[in-house]
């Protein structure tokens, strides 16, 4: 193992604003605090909730890194006390709660996973952010059953990407919402039964024609606004519909007549604030039943473009764009 | 068993309006279909959908009486092809689409249940319609557990008082909303640990301060309105809030980064438009878990007044007076 340095260059908005307020900025090394690993960071994930970051409008948790980033793979270079579930030179993919947007990155052992075999260091680090929130929001809190009907939005983002192959690969039909017709042909190529593009098509009377009528059981949503009483008319009975953003409105009008009579489950959830523990618990899930699918590639993470740490003003005018499908990361 | 009338009484609403626009009219002795039961009625419980149907905001669904009324007690004395859960001569308290408000009355077998011992015909046809409602909306949906806080709005109501008295019985802790002192001592005596007059208090603020800043786990909401971003104000992480009425509003609006911060499940169910084989389950629980708990006496229907037949009109005006605590009941 080679010596490691004392400082490292990572990535802070030094105040809110537009994507060059994206600075690289020297700091020390960080120390790994018991159950922790210290990783070499080689590619880090951008996401959304890092453009909210950088606008101010998305603080970091207590005790998180004000560096910005959510996901990162590399190889584990230091260990914390008690920390014993990787080795020194094992090549993790793990959620961070901040600090990833670096040359160096802590991790909690429990919320790093094997790079799954055959997947690049880039490929890994677009896994984390998108395969915890599908796998929660998607399988457990949504509890998506083969032969149900998902419905997810953006489905050209990491997001959606990530949820079109898992609701595949576990045996549901998948109807999507993209804003290009290019987006759609990708998101059916990855396995959309539908992709409807929003701008053209009512994504509301497309769901029900798809399901002859029925609607879709569970739907995944970070547009919100005006989209959570339209998913509401879109839902089958007993529909599960899990908000994970807001893109479009926090403050929405819902018809109670039609929560009532469709008995539909309106929930939502945050991953970034939740314990180590929850983590923990999503990860093994995701090590059980997903990271076969990854290793025999009936899955895998869609990479859209990568940029070099430095350049990370430019990854955020991307995601902003909205044209990308996949990930955006960062290489080190 | 005697011979049966060709005709009975019944009361029908001439026209939507006021209470006065029930009246007596006489009707064909209606024949039990397959499965089916005539019930000669000693008792009806009146309940709020039968006020709204009377106003002509809430429509039988199809193939239902237009008789009023969802609950009876009484005796089986006819029997259709291949029923055969009850003998003539029974006597049952069964959940009915409508046609309560008569002499006879038809029920499916399986939504009637024998009228647990010791319980008088009236008390008996003050259970189908809560004890159905609480059961569905509060164990099954809301799923609540023993040590859990249950926050039940209209703790005066039918639906009110059975949800203290079971959730109480299964080990879960009980706050409630009641419009008047007088009201809350009669809930405190039925088990409530808390019932706050929301004339006077903000049951937010008292919610929270009785569960150490926690919230309640599961909210039963018949109001609607302002009430459903109060009640997640006053919801706990992982909190399930059924609706099963809006009297105050039917759009409302929500706050999604407080359904995805504290994790809610946002719900709501009716029981009308259910499929017989439905209700047949939720009878199957009761059977099971709750007439038990009636026939020892460790719950038991709440019932504030009873009206003859013919003065059904009176019966409304008291429910819409909100005066009562438990149930109204007609007596034939």
């Amino acid at each position: 193992m080679p010596q490691l340095p004392e400082t490292m260059r990572a990535i802070v908005a030094v105040k809110p604003g537009a994507p060059e307020v994206l600075e690289l900025r020297t700091r020390p090394l960080p120390v790994p605090g018991p159950g922790e690993i210290l990783v070499k960071v080689e590619a880090a994930g951008v996401n959304r909730p890092d453009v909210l970051q950088r606008l101010g409008r998305y603080q970091p948790p207590p005790g998180a890194s004000d560096v910005i980033g959510l996901e990162i793979a590399g190889e584990v270079v230091a260990l914390g006390p008690n920390a014993a579930r990787h080795a020194l030179g094992a090549r993790v993919a793990a959620l961070v709660p901040g600090g990833g947007y670096a040359e160096y990155c802590l991790a909690h052992e429990s919320n790093a996973l094997p790079i799954p075999a055959g997947l690049s260091a880039v490929e890994a680090a677009a896994i984390p952010e998108t395969y915890f929130t599908v796998w929660t929001n998607v399988f457990e809190r949504g509890a998506l059953k083969a032969g149900e009907t998902l419905l997810v939005h953006g489905g050209g983002s990491g997001i959606g990407t990530t949820a079109i192959q898992l609701a595949k690969a576990f045996g549901a039909h998948v109807v999507t919402t993209v804003g290009s017709d290019e987006k759609a042909k990708e998101c059916v190529r990855l396995g959309a039964d539908l992709a409807i593009n929003y701008r053209t098509e009512d994504f509301v009377t497309a769901t029900l024609a798809a399901t002859g009528g029925r609607g879709a059981d569970v739907i995944l949503d970070m547009v919100g606004g005006d989209y959570v009483a339209r998913n509401h008319a879109a839902a089958a009975l007993d529909a599960r519909i899990v908000q994970i953003a807001f893109l479009r409105g926090q403050k929405v009008e819902i018809d109670l007549h039609v929560v009532m009579a469709k008995r539909l489950w309106q929930t939502g959830s945050t991953l970034r604030p939740r314990t180590v523990a929850e983590k923990a618990s999503i990860a093994e899930a995701l090590r059980a039943k997903v990271w076969p699918l990854l290793a025999e590639g009936r899955c895998k993470p869609i990479v859209d473009s990568r940029f070099p740490l430095a350049e990370a003003a430019e990854a955020h005018r991307r995601m902003e764009n909205s044209a990308h499908v996949g990930k955006i990361v960062l290489t080190i």
